[in-house]
């Protein structure tokens, strides 16, 4: 007889931690996934700042599952979800499960403003992060030879949107790179007439995190010469010009959109209940409402607990796929489901060169001794000893030397273009 | 006054040296090139095999010349060289010269056969070796879910064309990523039915090597399964099947084509006579005929030396690059130009681990001392302490324990362009 199929959608925190809390289940396990890597997210803005490599924070999923018979791996998209026949509809071929974990995340939500959607850079995968380092570099290059000083002036400005992790770390590592890099490269240009700018619609920076943090947090980014403006929000951004909803403008060429999130576009391929930002509702138990054998977990799950939706972040992903993979284990065993239950570990966020902020349980700290547990907590959490080893050595390598090595503008994307359309 | 104003265009080998040997020179140079790093070409049949990232063998233009007030980096294409105004057109603005060196290097030459222009594989720049990886890390994926024993025998036929260096080394490498990296990422996928050829259409493999290292050669592929086939030449690929010129086929997705090269098209935009190959003729002081001022050299140039052509190699463009820079001090202090002269470097290649074959003056040698001569050579001829640094790791990491970690497919290149068409 065939073992019991898990079917497991997304091969990001969630996904991967559900594959691995299944190792030793008598299960065979399929992992789908449109990539064939597993993405370390809270470093891509390290790639966009020409700091890292793209295969530093990139792991090949199937070397992650190596030596396990039961374990396969499918490259492809999923198109659409048949719950009543229990299978999966991808691009590459169809799939039939027994159990199913829905893991495929979240992307960038522009809440419904086309002109920010079509002009403002992402920070999510890969490319995102290839197109805004391309950018940056290029925003020097024609301010290099740029006569108006007007036009001059809105090239060498770069504006974030959003002041979470993402934003605040982004910021700060723009700064770092024109600040301390990028000046000994362009010495003719006046580096006094860069301006970054880090816009938050709230009235707080790394929400949820204790004031005094927040307001070093603020004071750091003034310090990397970033102003901070809070409860700014944008409504329009023509690729020239942002325009703000209290009225102001901003004339620049770069806005980099991390202010928001929401369900991937898979919620949309599975024809159940969904919730504020496209979130699939979940049972206390992580099902779906009566499909007890299809599981959803984090970014693309909707859950609530005290009254309040779980916010899209790693930790409830990684929470979550244990807990899915164990109530498959229970049913299979015979055992009633469990409800889950958060569990909220800390916050940790970098400024930049010795900056950053942490809270763990009732610990709250900021400044060396924080960086240092944030260099330490990311480098463990990386897979494998390689991408460890490459990424201490790169981080080393900056601190050392204020140098980032990887300010390379490619590949030449209209030149892969062309080369895609002869070769589909 | 303004300083002499030299222009180079190419950021190769050949126009990396020249602005260098111009270092000391009462000129100011200008360096156009429609990438912003250099790239060390030599190795990019290992970023496209997995073993290297990107940036382990480009560099950043700009950060080589730091600290040269009067050196300026122009990032652009040229379009158009008007001689009789020693003007340059780029994409990106103009440049007026007194002096020009075209080092603008040598492109994949396809021999008019246009279906292999439209389906082979090049590897002559970042976005070649990028969209190589991707595909044979893709071939991979397709075979593992292939029902059709034929299909799935091609997706597993690798084939590269040209029997020099790149098409030798490139066919090692395939070789040890299919035979020592890829195995356990693909448990239930049979290797025996992968095939490797490397075709080549004159009698001999490196031509120029003494004929016991050619031998040498053929049996170290064939040792590592590589079929190796003399006498060989393509005349078509449609994508799924080679037909050769003795009227032969191959069922395959693979053609890698390392079997010519020829001028840039730079060349079209210079209005001078053009020899074989497209390259631009030069005066035995390597000015084009009638414009002293304009000098070409390497791959974009024709230069006979006793009755034969100069073969288009990296030694040729960097003693030219030389030379070039010496005639010009040498006309700015009112002294005769002079003939230029090569001298024919050594050989070196390597067929894999611990298997190389070494030409140098009167020495000849193969098996592990020119590996080991191969691996100092090449990491000693890259830019840069932490390239070298790099490199050095990820060979040491391959050796010991048979793992390449940049088997990543990316980017994704339709993504990519949507993106690319959003953001002109």
């Amino acid at each position: 007889m065939q073992k019991t199929h898990v079917v497991i959608v997304g091969a990001g925190f969630g996904g991967l931690k559900a594959a691995q809390a299944l190792a030793k289940a008598p299960v065979r396990i399929t992992l789908v996934d449109r990539r064939n890597y597993h993405l370390f997210q809270p470093l891509l803005y390290q790639v966009a700042t020409a700091e890292l490599a793209p295969a530093d924070i990139a792991y090949p999923i199937r070397k992650i599952f190596r030596g396990r018979p039961d374990f396969g791996f499918h490259l492809g998209e999923v198109q659409k979800v048949n719950l009543a026949e229990k299978k999966l509809y991808t691009d590459t071929g169809d799939l039939a499960y027994d159990y199913l974990i829905l893991a495929a995340g979240g992307e960038t939500n522009h809440f419904g403003m086309e002109s920010v959607a079509k002009n403002s850079f992402g920070l999510k995968d890969i490319e995102d992060s290839i197109v805004v380092r391309n950018h940056l570099l290029r925003m020097f290059e024609l301010a290099g030879r740029e006569q108006d000083p007007e036009v001059r002036r809105a090239l060498l400005t770069f504006v974030v949107a959003g002041g979470g992790p993402t934003g605040v770390e982004s910021a700060g590592a723009i700064s770092e790179l024109v600040g301390l890099v990028l000046p000994p490269d362009y010495p003719h240009l006046d580096f006094s007439q860069v301006r970054i700018i880090l816009l938050e619609a709230a009235g707080r920076l790394l929400a949820g995190i204790p004031d005094r943090l927040g307001d070093y947090t603020f004071r750091a980014l003034q310090d990397k010469q970033v102003e901070v403006r809070l409860n700014t929000a944008v409504s329009e951004f023509n690729g020239e010009k942002i325009i703000l909803k209290s009225g102001g403008e901003i004339a620049t060429r770069t806005l980099i959109w991390a202010a928001g999130v929401r369900a991937a576009a898979l919620a949309n391929a599975v024809d159940s209940p969904k919730a504020s930002l496209n979130r699939l509702v979940v049972t206390p138990a992580l099902e779906l409402p009566n499909h007890p054998e299809v599981f959803a977990i984090g970014d693309l799950a909707y859950f609530e607990q005290q009254g309040r939706p779980l916010p899209m972040v790693a930790p409830v992903a990684v929470q979550q796929a244990s807990h899915a993979a164990q109530n498959i284990m229970r049913h299979l065993a015979g055992q009633d489901r469990l409800p889950f239950v958060y569990k909220t570990p800390g916050i940790l966020a970098t400024i930049g060169r010795n900056k950053a902020v942490a809270v763990m349980g009732r610990w709250q700290f900021s400044g060396f001794f924080a960086w240092v547990l944030w260099l330490n907590v990311h480098i463990l959490r990386l897979i494998g000893f390689h991408n460890r080893l490459s990424v201490s050595f790169s981080w080393a390598w900056e601190y050392l030397f204020y140098d980032r090595v990887v300010r390379l503008m490619m590949p030449d994307i209209e030149n892969l273009r062309e080369k895609y359309v002869r070769k589909p």
